[in-house]
C-alpha cells in the first residue's frame, strides 16, 4: 500500500515534467522504510529519522531471531552514522502530503474512489502474560487448574467486547503464545499481543486501563497471574485544517462528496506532524482489506488519487504558498 | 514417571534375588518407549508392539519437523523389521502390572501413599481449526471482523465450562496458534488442540459430539469457518477385577485405607489389555503436579509402592497362579 501512495507521488511528478509546470517551491518524493514495525515492535522508522525523533536506543531492539536493528539497518546496506543527520529542517518546510490505501471498507460502503483524513488514531500496544501452572490434561480435575490459556480467552472476549461498546475503538489479540505447548498439557503460560486505537487519546487511554483492570481480575478469579507491559504508545495526530481544506477542495473537483474520515491505522504522516503540517488522502480498497495477499486497488481509483493530487498542487500554488 | 515405575519393578526382582524367592511363573520388567506420543501425536508405542497392535502406518507419521517415525526409530538405534516380532503370546501371559504415579491430587488430599486404578480413562483428541479473515488491527472496524481467534477463545471457555459440569470429564487446549501472528493484524485462521478424557466412553463421546455442535455454533456466529479434525481416540480400559482385588488386599496390608480411582492419564496398561488382564498401583504426587519440572514423589511412597508390589506378588505366589 505504501507502494502505491510512493507512485502516485512520482506520478505527479511526472505531470509537471509532462506539462513543464515550474513551482515556487520544491517537492520531494519519499519512499520509507519500516513505516510497520512488525520485526521490532517499533513503529515509523524511516520517518522518525527525517523527523529528528528516531531514538537511538531502538537500534538494540532484538528481532525473533536476535538479531539487533543496528545489525538488520547494517546488513539491508543502511548507514547508522547518517541517521542523525537525516532530519529535515522544519523551516524549510511547507508541509508533508501522504497518500494511501483506506485499509477500511467506509469509501466502498460510500462508493467513493477517495476521501480526506482527519486524524491518525492514537495506538497502545501491549504485551500480556498470564501464568498460571501448567498440568496433566488428563488427571488434573477441571476445579483444580490454572489454566494460563483459559484466562487468555476469557480476557480476549473482554477485550472484544469493551471495542464493541465504544464508537470508534478498535481492539485486536493479534499474536498468542500457550507454552508449554502440547496437546496433553494444561498451558502454563500465555502471551498475548493487545493493540488499542482511538482518534480520541483519552478514549483509548481509558480503555487500555479498563483492560488492564479486567486483566487483573480475570487473574485474581483464575488464580493466575498476570504481566501487564506497555510496548508501544502513539499519541493520537490532527491534519493540518488549513491544507486538509485545500485537499477537500480538490477532491471536490473531482468527485460529487467529499468524505471526511478518521485513520485506524498508523501512517508516516503521524511522525512528520512533530516537524510540518501534514494532510492526507484516502483511497478505496477492496473490501477494506489491507495487511494481505487480498489487498487491492482499482487502477481507477489510483487515477483519481493522481488528478486530486494535481490538484492540490495547483491550489498550494494558487494559495501564494508559501 | 515411567522411570520410578520401572524401578519399583527391578526393586521387586531384587527383593526376590535377595530373599532367595523362587516363583512359578516368570516376572519380566519393561520400560516402554514413547508412552506419550506427543512427537508423533500416537500413543503408546512400545506397548503396542508387544500387544501387536501397533499399526505399521503410524511409521510413515511425521514429526513438526517432517521426520518420519520410520526414521527416527531407526536413528535411535531401533530395528523396524523386530516389530512385527515382538507381540507377546497372551497363553504364556499370567496379567500385567503397571505402578505409576498418580499425576493427579486424590492421594495427596487423601493423605494416601498408594492407591488401585480401577479403569483408564478414553481420549479423544481432535484438531479444531477457525477460519475467518486477517485484517488490518487499526483500520477494520468492531463489527466488520471475522476474527479467528475470538471464535477460537469462545469455544475453548465452552469445552472448560461443559468439562466443569460434567463429573469426572476434563477438557483441555493445550496447543494454539494464531495465524499470519502479527500484533496488528487480526487473526485469519488459529488452531487449537482438544483433549477430552472420561472413564465412560458414552459421557466422552456424548462431550465430543456436544463441542462439535457448539464449535460449529459459534463459527456459525461469527462467520467464519470451522474444521474438526479427529486425531486420535482410544477407548477406556477396566482393570481386571480379581487382580485388582488382589492389589488391594496388598495395599490393605500397609496402608489403613484402600482407595480405588480411575485414571485420567493414558498409560501402557490400556494397550497390553488387549492381550491380558491387567492392574495399576496408583503412587502419591506432590501437588498433583506431572509433565512438569516440578514432578515429583517421595522416597517413603516409593518404599511403600515397593512393599505393596512384594506383596502382591506373594499373593499371586498363594492364589496358585498360573
Amino acid at each position: 500500500m505504501v507502494l502505491s501512495g510512493v507512485l502516485v507521488a512520482i506520478a505527479c511528478v511526472q505531470h509537471l515534467h509532462d506539462t513543464q509546470t515550474h513551482l515556487p517551491f520544491a517537492i520531494e518524493v519519499i519512499g520509507f522504510a519500516d513505516e510497520e514495525g512488525v520485526r521490532y515492535q517499533s513503529t515509523y522508522l524511516g520517518s522518525k529519522a527525517l523527523a529528528g525523533t528516531f531514538n537511538e536506543e531502538d537500534l538494540k531492539r532484538t528481532d525473533a531471531k536476535g538479531i539487533p536493528m543496528a545489525d538488520a539497518i547494517r546488513g539491508f546496506g543502511g548507514d547508522l552514522e547518517a541517521i542523525a543527520n537525516a532530519r529535515l529542517d522544519p523551516k524549510r518546510l511547507l508541509g508533508y502530503a501522504e497518500v494511501h490505501i483506506e485499509q477500511g471498507p467506509v469509501l466502498e460502503e460510500k462508493n467513493l474512489a477517495v476521501g480526506v483524513v482527519t486524524a491518525i488514531a492514537g495506538q497502545s500496544r501491549m504485551k500480556v502474560t498470564f501464568t498460571g501452572r501448567a498440568g496433566h490434561a488428563g488427571t488434573t480435575p477441571m476445579n483444580m487448574r490454572r489454566d494460563a490459556l483459559c484466562a487468555a480467552a476469557e480476557f480476549l472476549l473482554d477485550a472484544e467486547l469493551l471495542a464493541k461498546n465504544q464508537d470508534g475503538l478498535v481492539a485486536t489479540v493479534g499474536e498468542i503464545t500457550a507454552l508449554p505447548g502440547a496437546s496433553n498439557v494444561i498451558a502454563g503460560e500465555v502471551r498475548l499481543s493487545l493493540d488499542l486505537r482511538h482518534a480520541d487519546d483519552r478514549v483509548r487511554q481509558a480503555a487500555v486501563a479498563e483492560l488492564e483492570n479486567r486483566a487483573a481480575a480475570v487473574a485474581a478469579e483464575r488464580n493466575v497471574s498476570l504481566q501487564w507491559q506497555h510496548v508501544h504508545q502513539s499519541a493520537a495526530v490532527t491534519c493540518d485544517p488549513q491544507l486538509s481544506a485545500m485537499l477537500s477542495d480538490a477532491v471536490k473537483r473531482r468527485q460529487q462528496e467529499v468524505v471526511s474520515l478518521p485513520s485506524g491505522a498508523g501512517h508516516d504522516a503521524a511522525a512528520m506532524a512533530a516537524i510540518t503540517p501534514v494532510t492526507m488522502l484516502f483511497v478505496r480498497c477492496k473490501g477494506g482489506i489491507s495487511h494481505h495477499p487480498d489487498e487491492s486497488a482499482a487502477l481507477e481509483d489510483v487515477r483519481v488519487a493522481i488528478e486530486v493530487m494535481n490538484e492540490f498542487i495547483n491550489l498550494l500554488v494558487g494559495a501564494g504558498s508559501p
